[in-house]
């Protein structure tokens, strides 16, 4: 395999400046510390791939980056674009390889690599073959750094990360599914837009799986601290149902309007995956509704599985699941979430 | 024309909760300041003025901004996309629409867009394509914003933003050109790549011409405040000026190679600008090599036109010009790059 | 009045390289443009001042920062100190002097500035002091930047932002007292250091007086969007009424405590006012809790008396009061603070 | 030894919400990863070592923080003052303690810790004072952090760099003394603020030994890459040597200014520590005028000593000196810089 190599050549006359321009200081025994740089690699360079590593890189996370993608041209017109921005970013180093060899001790490794869908294809064909993607992609990738955090952001997010979870032998806080992250951005952008205020100040959680049967817990929603529906409950505002239902119908329309709008969703997926890098990285102990092995919350039995609940993420990965108060309602909804899932992982063969 | 906006409506049942859950404080006499908020706005959201427009938001470096493309559809697609990393990001306004109106009150606006090249077409008869763009572009631009400063981004950079600063009639230090400001980025990664040190501590510049006629500032190369050139030269060190047309016919090469393996460039030129409008607008007054009014400099005569020089920036736009000391070969090279850019524009009949 | 410039003289022999080293461009009609820089003035340059001053300039808030004090010496040392880390910050115009005309176009004006207690003065005696030190600072401030936005850190602070907006003859939403906004930082870390979360997912406001009778809002308490009580409830988890009082009683003792064994506060006050300088200077439309013109809110009458309240601020001041549901005991608490401050003014005569 | 836990006892009653607000997910093996966050400890929390604390805090350069001070009441308010300010600020874990163990695993060491002047006391018997203090503190640090990089910013900084590097027996790149980063700030300062441009455009040098004899590199002055001297020589200006020595005059007397004005420096140190602090643990490789082993640098020989030269800083410490061309006065300074500091060395018994 062709390694990608960010070394300018400077021709046959090049003069080596490292030696003459730089000296060593004396006695220097082990000129490099035993302690490594903080690693990311993000696998698959389309532009959900991109926007993440660029994102990333803007936001100063990370020592090293690493590429892969099998396509060996885009892969290198990507690392070159990004190094070319060399004078304007803190240091990063970054690299890019067709070899999964470039990914070794990553500290953390996102997977954004999926198979594209055929005309006529069904949403099961499609899966099996992301499935024998993952099966070629996963295996190496753990070699190569065993003590990562393993973020799976290819769709349909919650079976893959399940797969990625089987493929790695890694414990299941050390894989994580990007899951309703973003899904509850939007949700938290469009309460913030109607109410102008503050997006941050706007908690609210959609949670089980990332798609059509996501679940939005109404009662969690807060703006600076002030839960609504129990405010409007007191205040004897009465809101119909259908209102709420609307909100949470917009935010699963979203990422289909922005597809048939644009093609393809990025940026906001981007900013969704390096917050949750930080978070990681950083060890901010911070709650943000990912996908997790879910077996045993709310009711949820049957088998293994992955969904996305409130969790707390550190430098450890998954820390712990937030144990917040569903509503009957909420929480069918959540094992039919649930339910869904399993039957989809049972017809993989896994 | 439509206006795309942002505010979400929740149908007919929609509850008005902004007048309820929040109540203004007495006496608010005057509720809003008469300060305005900073304000960017991106014309042309392709690859890079998606890439600026992003990278700018990531950077925190505006309040509002406001996007312009003639494609409503992949307009309000690339501001969902944005807007949907809300809660991702500090609060910034978004808005986007097909009419420049929505520019009004720029303190800075980036005009990305151009006309694409047709196959078999001239290189001048596309350059008057452009400059057709630009007559209906610009002159509402300024209209809309009188006291904007004017980043140009589109190619051939140098003499659109002459063009730009004909159709707009500002004062040459509010009209700049993005020039050559990545070209000395690219040419600062590849001696930094090469000694294995920081791009920040590295100072080089190319000027004159953004492209195939750009000039190299050898002399102006140092690293960590010690000049290269004139280092090797007390040390007896000898090198061969072919290694240093290497160095820059890579730099010259770097766009093409980019475009030809990932099919455009994004990412860089999107640090680049982002770069500028942080000079600009936090009034950095600090250099960077754009595209300026460049007659009277070195010898520079014969008409008006902006070339790439190392000038200061800061609230006021083009502050100065930095009077670097220059060989006669590059002097000659430069007004060499000035002739060749005089005559393209003596071809369009302005 | 001596005016203390940042200008080095560079003595009789000094060449003035400005002249030489850089050249204005052709036909620079308006030189600079009329849009302004964002300012922030600082008055009074003790520990508290200066470590607002300092987070304001590390968190790159400002263009301009100007620090009145009525000590020369160390108002000077002061500025002196910040200006030699020049090379390690973005730039900042950073200026001094004992006259408060340096504070000409301020967005934002803080005032840290407060008479000493002298040995067995009465509080009441201290803060008469206070009211006259206020007289003579604000009238000036006003009168050099009447569209400024004036935060009060002084304390007493809700008496003495009452004061000043007295003073100041300003509309209530553009005098804002920093109020409970630390004390409310020092609830989330207790209770985020208690379940080891991040400080930044928990929400909790302590209300009302900024000192002994603060009211601490406990059906606010709410971590990664999960009410703490309502969930302990649900979970039918006893919980004794005591052991919430003990976590307020140490928020209340904490600034005791720093003073007993520091000797004064400064990091955490300075963060909290950088953190509401961005929320008003970037119009970020976030919700803190701080002293705000409080009548006609939760049944407090009697007067015009400042408190806190969740509060929106943005770029006008305080946009909006949120509508915080509280219980009947904490509304009563909350009249109660208003009383005493109310009380206190009486005797001021103002 | 007292240890300071950041732990909020809540008393006899205290509910363990951590036991039931979270739950960890299934089969979680291992909960914690191998890796180990960043840890940065300072030595000393007077007026230096908390402004450095603070600035790193700030800007977010390290996940945790440990502070040590002898005197256990101003530590703990110190620490206290930072955690309250957790909710303005991303996570990070503070700890502080008289015990030294509190340091273990640290990745960066920075030591303010210093004997204060007694009246009358010669400078010797101060720096013998400070040899024993270092005797007590540094092997103990070594001992708990066997990885780390060793900073000391105590003055007289470069016999003290020497005397840590002697008892820490740590190899040399790893131990750093402050030296003239700050100076140089200063110089970079004066000259940006003569020509109204932003000092980081400005390179300039000051080395060698830190204080009265340290040596300004006039030839190294570049603004934007344009070497000033070179200009000026070229433009046929004429300037006065006289001028250029006021300059350096003015950075030596710029510390005594300051502690004459307001007691002591901090604010400008502060920043000077937090930029070499990132410099090495982000792995920058960027060149700063720091304390390092300097035998065999410029001729100077006779024993082993530490004084400042442009050194290029990473993760492994001093990477290595950059190869300055120095004229034959300022070779000529630096060994005389050199003897000086050889001369107290000899003196104290090492």
């Amino acid at each position: 395999m062709k390694h990608i190599s960010s070394s300018s050549s400077l021709g046959p006359g090049g003069l080596d400046l490292t030696q003459t321009f730089f000296k060593p200081i004396n006695h220097a025994a082990s000129p490099s510390s035993t302690k490594r740089n903080t690693k990311i690699s993000v696998i698959g360079v389309g532009n959900v791939g991109m926007a993440i590593a660029q994102t990333i890189l803007t936001q100063d996370l990370t020592d090293e980056l690493a590429l892969v993608d099998v396509n060996p041209e885009k892969l290198r017109g990507e690392m070159l674009d990004l190094q070319h921005a060399a004078a304007f970013l803190p240091r990063t180093k970054i690299n890019a390889s067709v070899d999964p060899a470039i990914t070794a001790g990553s500290d953390l490794v996102i997977v954004t690599a999926g198979a594209r869908q055929i005309a006529d294809e069904s949403r099961l064909n499609l899966l099996q073959r992301n499935v024998g993607l993952y099966s070629k992609i996963i295996p190496p990738l753990v070699n190569y750094s065993p003590d990562m955090i393993l973020l799976i952001v290819s769709n349909p997010v919650d079976v893959l990360t399940y797969v990625a979870w089987k493929l790695s032998g890694l414990p299941p806080n050390r894989v994580i599914g990007s899951g309703t992250n973003l899904d509850s951005s939007r949700f938290r952008f469009l309460i913030a837009d109607h109410l102008d205020v503050n997006a941050q100040d706007v908690q609210a959680y959609i949670v089980g799986e990332h798609g059509d049967s996501s679940v939005a817990l109404w009662s969690s929603i807060s703006v600076g601290g002030v839960p609504v529906l129990s405010f409007l409950e007191k205040q004897q505002i009465a809101y119909e149902k259908e209102t709420l239902e609307n909100i949470h119908k917009q935010v699963i329309e979203s990422a289909y309007e922005v597809i048939s709008l644009k093609g393809y969703t990025s940026w906001a997926i981007g900013y969704s995956a390096a917050s949750l890098a930080r978070a990681i990285l950083r060890n901010q102990r911070s709650i943000h509704p990912v996908s997790v092995l879910a077996k045993g919350f709310y009711g949820i039995e049957g088998g293994d599985l992955f969904l996305s609940l409130p969790a707390q993420l550190g430098r450890g990965g998954v820390v712990a699941v937030t144990n917040v108060h569903l509503t009957d309602e909420e929480e069918s909804r959540l094992r039919k979430s649930a339910e869904t899932i399993l039957q989809v992982q049972s017809q993989l063969g896994l």
